[in-house]
Order: structure tokens, then sequence, then C-alpha cells
């Protein structure tokens, strides 16, 4: 796939390399927009998701792929930037009680700070998040209403927000969907899921564990969805 | 001056190692709070602010100091981080006429979320910022309704504000202040501003240009405030 970057208009998008983000990149594709993606190394245990974004970022024929660096070891206070064990095998109540180990303080609003700051420089008024409000972890700020309030933030503390017609806008396009309406979405654009990574403890091969909370969801959207799951697991 | 931490609550204050920013740290103290300072090298062409940080903060005996390395070069859009001359010598209407080439694009928004995400992992509910809507350069992020946007948007994000009965409060005790009446302020406090530096375009040594927007609003404020002015300036 490819876009013609010149007449496009232009879109940051917060890829992690997931597959929710990957289908995020081929949505936005999907709707006209040229991407400009914007992946971070903070210090996740999981970087080799990084490379997983690059995949399909070549894949899908982006117009431009930015990886920030940004440590947030220097706070911690999170499973996935610090040494403590990645939950496994919980289950939905589970899921659901309680805001696990794995979330990680401020991520996306540290995330979409920066995307914002991105889409200012680039003259782009849309940033695409792959927040999901159905099957998702409990993290606070994958919630539409932080979203919706993140989104009054950027059009209040831009130059963009303030001296434009225009408002920025925070797209998230699978907020409603399952993770099986997701991949059944992603599989019709082309998205080839083998690429992502969704495991927070993968091993150096990018082989997923299978038992993590991002795990287990990914698999349930594969099964739901009838799909072959290519993920690479380990052992 | 000490603080006794053990007692004293915890508030994160954003130290650039400016005028402003230094008088929050003492205005901060005074309050009774313990003080978990956060700087940033973010690609800032006075970079040499941070000497400064460090001094201010070692001058005031805070709890704790961080410097967050974030590029922000990476995209650019600014005469503070690219390769595009400060103005120098701008009047007080041209400063209030437009946003300056000086504005660097969501810098508070991600200055901001990285104070949460410390604040978070510390366990504090104040973050201090000085921003100053009186004599100011006119950036969209130093404006009351952006920090009052941004402090629901942390609410909303973030464990600590969806979890606990307290809320994340983004202070601003400079906001409706002068700059004679901050400078006045820190003075009596025992901020020694000797050690700060506010130019936008230092020499190599930390001596101020005297020129930029906020040399000049610096001035502004030791003259009115009828205090020596203990900046030192290039040539």
């Amino acid at each position: 796939m490819s876009e013609n970057t010149s007449k496009t208009k232009k879109a940051v998008v917060l890829l992690s390399g997931g597959l929710d983000s990957a289908t995020v990149v081929a949505m936005a594709q999907k709707d006209g927009y040229s991407i400009h993606a914007l992946s971070f190394r903070y210090g996740q245990r999981h970087s080799i998701e990084l490379e997983a974004a690059d995949a399909v970022a070549k894949h899908l024929g982006i117009a431009e792929h930015k990886v920030a660096e940004i440590d947030l070891t220097l706070f911690g206070g999170s499973a996935l930037t610090d040494d403590i064990d990645v939950p496994k095998d919980r289950n939905e109540s589970e899921m659901e009680a309680d805001i696990p180990v794995t979330y990680v303080p401020a991520r996306n609003t540290i995330f979409l700070s920066f995307a914002l700051a991105y889409a200012e420089t680039i003259g782009a008024k849309d940033i695409f998040i792959g927040v999901n409000a159905l099957d998702y972890s409990g993290y606070p700020d994958c919630r539409p209403e932080f979203i919706a309030s993140f989104e009054e933030t950027a059009n209040l503390g831009t130059k963009i927000g303030v001296t434009e017609d225009e408002r920025i806008r925070i797209r998230t396009p699978l907020l409603n969907m399952t993770k099986a309406e997701i991949t059944t979405a992603g599989s019709k654009l082309g998205v080839d899921y083998a690429m992502t990574i969704s495991c927070y403890d993968p091993d150096t091969t990018g082989a997923a564990c299978g038992h993590c909370d991002s795990c287990l969801l990914r698999r349930k959207g594969f099964r739901e969805a009838k799909l072959a799951d290519p993920t690479r697991y380990q052992g």
C-alpha cells in the first residue's frame, strides 16, 4: 500500500507495534489521511514492540515514522518499566476489578502530549490513538472521558488550537469495538497481525508469553472473530 | 534552608532554572511542601539553565531534583530548539500581538504530563508551575484556562485521580502577579536571583543577552520592584 502525501490531510497516529495501533493506522489510511506515526522508547520491558512498529510502518507504507526516546524509568511505578512481575492468567473479573500493576503513570497523557507537539509542527489537526473501552486492561487513561478532556486541553494549550478555526481532534476509532471486531476490520484492511506484538512480557525474539492481560485479550479477539491467530508464542 | 521530608506533604515543582520557577520553589516550601523538582533537557538552546536549576535546588535544600531527557528537536518548530533567531528588543505591544517564534509546540502539556507521572509515583497531589498571565510571552500554554483543563485531564487519566478522594491540583502561585511582585516576594523568601537564568539566548558562560523577551520581562521586574538586578549580562 502507498499513499499520495501531497494531496492528503495529515494525521499523527500513536503506533505501539501492537494489534490495536496497527489497525488504527490502516483505518486512518482508509479515511484518506497521510500517516505520521509516533512510537516511544520509554524504558518498556517489551521494547521489542518497536521493531514491530517499524515493520508495520513499512508494510503499510506510511509517510513518516518517528520514535521518541523518553525514559520513564526515571519515575518508575509500573510492572512495564520496573522489576515487578507482569500478572499472568487473570480472568475477566480480575481484569475489571482494579487498575493493574502494568499501568504506567500518566503514560497516555505523555504520549498524547508528544503527539500534539508532532501534530502542531507538521500542521496536522487529527491525532489517532487506539484506545479501547471494551476489551482493555482497566487503565484510567484509556477511557473516553479522559480522551475528551485531553482534546480540550490540547486546543487550549497550542498555537494551532488558539489561532486557527479548526480544532485539534483526538480520534479513537476503536473505542467501542470489541477485540474481535478490531481484528476483523484490520484483516479486511490488509493488516498483517503476524507483524504485531501485543505481549507485555515477550522473550528476546519477540515471541509472546500468551498469559499476560494483553495476550489474553488478543487471543480472545482472534478466537471470537474466528480468525487464525498468527501470534508466535513462546515454547 | 532545609525541610523535614518525613512530616511534610510532597509537591512536584517544574523548575527551569529561571526567575519564576525558583520563586515557586521557595513559595511551595513556605507553604510546607517537601519539594520534588523536575527539569528538562529538551534540546533547548539555553540548556545552561539546567545548571541554574541545579544551583537553585541545592541552595533551597529541596528533597529531590530529577532531570528528564526529552529531545523535542525530534519535532522542532521553535526558535528555542531550532536554528531560528530569537527575537530581540520587542516592545510590549509586539509581545502581546501574537504567539512568538520562541513558543515550543505543546511544551507545557509535555512538561505537566511528566510532572504528573512523577507526582503519581511519589504520591504527591500538588504540581506547581510558574506560569504567569500578566508579564509573559504570550504562550497559549501559560493561560489559566489551559491549566484548569490540564488539571481536569490529569484527574481523569491517572490512578491517583480516579481511585482516591483527593484531587490532583495544578498550582500556579504566580498566575496573577507582576514580575515586580514576583521578584519582591522571592527576595523576601531568600531566593538568590543571581543563580537563576531566564535568558533564551545566553552565551556559553550563562551570561544573559539582555534583549530577548525573557530578559526584557525580567529586567522590568527588578526595575519596577526597585531591586538591584543581579543578572550577569553579556559584554
